[in-house]
């Protein structure tokens, strides 16, 4: 059975050494986030996560969920292990203070998500999305909105949902035919059918508040004429007690591939009682600001999925014993080596590894300009971290998923055959993390939000600060000789990421095939310059510490051999992204739809 | 629900216009492999496996094999098909005649093969094993044993399983401890457990021929003291009949993540009657020509399950209608265009495409040597046949399961959510070609037996014979203008490859982690030289007969665009896999094991 094991060291490591928050002391919620508290959290977290959440992972994919005469039963374990979710108090970590939440960071939160995420996936997805909904609400509703539900969504009393998705629209939201109409006492009777709704329903909570897109009666067509409403389970009275059970019904469960402990419903709503939130058919653009933090949280479940199948798929290659190494028996006393002294499952992990800790770095990195978007002081800092939180939100969504994911199979590769046996538990893992390259925005649609629309705005603005972090780090360490095969190949990397913009911007503006055509390509390419920034900064951290009383310590000596994995076996990688988006629409709009 | 069309018109094209049988009408069994015959044999294969395999395909995930008292029940409609596989002749398509086959060239079956795992791979692991059994017996058993096993094998009326697994011991057989004792007659008595034996047990054959690797009582340790031996279910006596039940049993079916149809069966030897076939502790050599078939038809099935996988997901872009071309609508009297207009879907389908066309052409050019290496006239001939075709083995095991895997993900990335939900089938095909990457050796265990095998042998003169393949198409096309767009990168593809043997020359002898470190990248950088040097094959050919009385075909015009996106859009990855070769193992090797 797979464990798991928080990876406490590399969240401080990050936090405290890399990111340094106490920089930002001067700042609403950072000055409660001193180093002692947050690693307090993070111990906590692990606690939580190893012991509660971790061995009912495998319960709930076995179980998976039912649904009888419309109560969806979740698998044994779950209840209860929210229960202690709720009374720890995790769900306001991050939360405004206002209504009841810690008010820290949102860095922080995404480390106690990674630890939810790596531990039980299905789980996870129940409080995360809770706090879309909080986000959503804080964001977008009336003071008397925000009065009557947040209190018990930042305390886990009631969870929350998104319904966008209608059989016949996921990607195109203007075509959604889900209707609003109103009841003359300010409040609307919504119908209509939504599907795969995640923790769509479940008896955990004591009420489920559904936000949900619809077209109020006589709005336009097209994405202009949607709303966004909140849909109670329960209604709630003034006094905020519970009231009538609203006409809103699970009509059936997905079957899935994975992510089985989650409840995928069927949402009927029958004139079931809603609320408007922000301005009627602007609903879209309120939806979005839910959907923009969901995504970076979808990143992470990729980071967080392949980092405990690479835990597990080191156990298994430092126990298995398989062979003896090439270079003469390193086991001599037993029967054969245990398979990690063989080169190729080295590879294997290493690439896994790598992946992981770049990967987090950028995930943190990132959070942490949303936090100064959030509470820095000067306009100008918040803006240019709004500018680069929602640059890397799409890159992050997406490679983060499509290499959590290879990171997860690459790690069931480890095993040999129990890879592909279910109780080993690897398999799980790829089953369960498969979904976010799909969910919140498919990998290509992220794409096209980088080059169709990150990009472009603000004449570039965004992606020439990008450029600017980059500059500044090799202008600051360039003539650093420990750090120039490093820096020498991040160098590299900006050039053909430069160059495969101004590609777009020569070629994709009269011809949009053009940028449709190499988004995925130019998506990874933007990440691995990224994360080999990400590299770069962690290794000259690492070696400080090795040059300064941490000599020897086996922690900061891998920072620099995985580092140097990755540039040297990875990062050479975008030369033929670079390629790929170079080679322009043409050959892939060639042919006819009936030739394919 | 999925479903199957045959890429008949593929298999012709390269069979009749590509490879051109006929010129090798002098050879026993080409002789009859009249293109018209070809031709009949592929339309028949088709309707069996569109219509007999594939609707049970789903049917068989869902339902799996039980097992009750040592009988295994294989899902509803398997015995039925199965029964239809026999009385149509098929499992004798290649085999000798003189054992009842028809004796047609194996790149005839391999095209049936493909047919078979395309349209329901669990199913056809049965036949597929059985066909394994009998290339071990023909190459290895006594005449005796020919003459009792053979027949039936080919007619499949029995079937046939490998045995080589222990619980203790997978890639490294020199561990295994199942036991043969000399029983006074000849025969043996075998006592051991084997698991994940893939069809070792159902009652959709009257007999199963179990090929079991053991230790006969005081044989050396290590792979020099195996033996392989046949084990069938029921003993036959001399006249064919069938006799006692043996003492072997199935103890368990092992929960997978996919090939749910076929019965992985943990099996119990004890003291079972077994016959040695060919020498005493020379078993692992006569396992081994059964495992290197087996290899061919693995890589198979990486094609077949991206194929049938790419075919759905294209039905599903004609059909979803969502969203409008980023130049303007395609189909403005409906609702949205079909998503097959969008450049990152197009980008997807194409992918697949150019891999399962270009990689279908390696495995017939392999199987076509294959042929030759048995059948050739000369010596020489044959002698160069079998280089090849043991040089590509390993390539096409590794690379068609690897890239095959990705072409189901791809194809299920372009349903979005429905590729995530059970129903639509997608998500079938990732959960069972993902096996291939791991059985018959995994693909780490190829890239090792290509680099440390199969380079080296006959101071590498296997590769040497591809290098002259490689140049003898680009001196014999390289002046011809139409083809510069291919040839030119096949000859950069080429110097990559070479830069990438020489490196290994010089760097791995002495250090053969060197060689371990690069052997995965190698293998991907070899397969992608030789799909560069089918698709120029077969534009071509292609570009032939648009010029020579097929203007316009729709078919010849798909293969030279889709030709041209291989060569701009993938074949770019050789640099990256140079880059990582010559990047040696020093980073892959320096950590500790505990600084994983």
């Amino acid at each position: 059975m797979p464990t798991y094991q928080a990876p406490t060291r590399d969240y401080g490591f990050l936090l405290h050494e890399v990111l340094d928050l106490t920089r930002y002391a001067n700042l609403p919620g950072f000055a409660e986030a001193t180093p002692d508290l947050v690693d307090q959290i993070i111990a906590q977290a692990a606690k939580f996560a190893e012991e509660v959440l971790q061995p009912l992972n495998a319960v709930g994919d076995t179980q998976g969920c039912t649904l009888k005469d419309g109560v969806v039963t979740v698998p044994d374990g779950f209840a209860d292990a929210y229960r202690q979710l709720v009374d720890g108090g995790w769900p306001a970590l991050v939360c405004d203070p206002r209504y009841g939440g810690q008010g820290l960071p949102n860095v922080v939160g995404v480390v106690f998500n990674e630890m939810v995420s790596s531990a039980n996936m299905a789980f996870g997805m129940y409080p995360g999305l809770s706090h879309g909904a909080y986000s959503a609400l804080i964001h977008h509703g009336s003071d008397d909105q925000k009065d009557t539900y947040l209190p018990r969504l930042v305390s886990g009393e009631w969870t929350g949902t998104m319904n966008l998705t209608e059989p016949h629209c996921g990607t195109d939201l203007g075509l959604l035919r889900t209707k609003a109409v109103p009841a003359g006492d300010g409040s609307y009777r919504i119908s209509g059918q939504k599907i795969w709704i995640s923790a769509g329903e479940h008896e955990m909570a004591e009420n489920i508040i559904h936000l949900v897109l619809a077209r109020i009666e006589g709005a336009p067509e097209g994405v202009g004429g949607i709303s966004l409403f909140l849909v109670p389970k329960y209604l709630v009275g003034a006094d905020g007690a519970l009231g009538a059970r609203n006409a809103v019904r699970c009509g059936g469960l997905e079957e899935k591939m994975g992510i089985h402990g989650n409840a995928t419903c069927v949402m009927n709503y029958d004139e079931a009682t809603a609320f408007l939130v922000g301005e009627e058919n602007k609903g879209l653009k309120a939806m979005f600001t839910m959907m923009n933090e969901a995504r970076l949280g979808v990143g992470l479940q990729g980071i967080a999925l392949s980092e405990v199948a690479y835990q597990n798929a080191r156990a298994f290659a430092k126990d298995r014993l398989q062979g003896r190494a090439l270079t003469g028996p390193k086991n001599p006393d037993g029967p054969a080596d245990p398979i990690i002294v063989h080169p190729d499952v080295r590879r294997m992990l290493m690439n896994v590894k790598a992946f992981n800790e770049g990967a987090r770095a950028l995930l943190l990195w990132t959070a942490l300009w949303g936090d100064l978007a959030d509470r820095a002081e000067d306009e100008e800092t918040r803006r240019k971290a709004d500018d680069l939180m929602g640059l890397m939100t799409p890159v992050l969504k997406a490679y983060c998923t499509d290499m959590g994911f290879a990171g997860a199979v690459e790690a069931q590769q480890v095993y040999g055959g129990s890879g592909y046996v279910k109780e080993w538990g690897a398999e799980q893992f790829v089953r369960d993390v498969r979904i976010a390259m799909i969910y919140e925005g498919t990998n290509g649609i992220q794409a096209l939000d980088l080059v169709g629309r990150k990009l472009a705005s603000h004449g570039g603005r965004a992606v020439f600060s990008f450029f600017a972090e980059i500059d500044a780090f090799i202008e600051a360490n360039g003539d650093d000789d420990s750090l120039k095969e490093f820096v020498a190949p991040l160098g590299v990397a900006r050039k053909h990421l430069e160059k495969a913009t101004m590609w777009f911007m020569e070629n994709a503006l009269e011809k949009p095939d053009n940028a449709g055509a190499g988004a995925a390509d130019y998506l990874h390419l933007f990440a691995l310059t990224a994360i080999a920034l990400m590299w770069a900064q962690m290794v000259r951290t690492a070696q400080a510490r090795l040059a300064n009383g941490a000599a020897g310590d086996p922690f900061y000596e891998a920072k620099v051999v995985t580092g140097r994995y990755f540039v040297t076996r990875i990062l050479p990688r975008t030369a033929a992204h670079l390629a790929a988006v170079k080679a322009g629409a043409d050959d892939v709009m060639a042919l006819a739809a009936d030739a394919f």
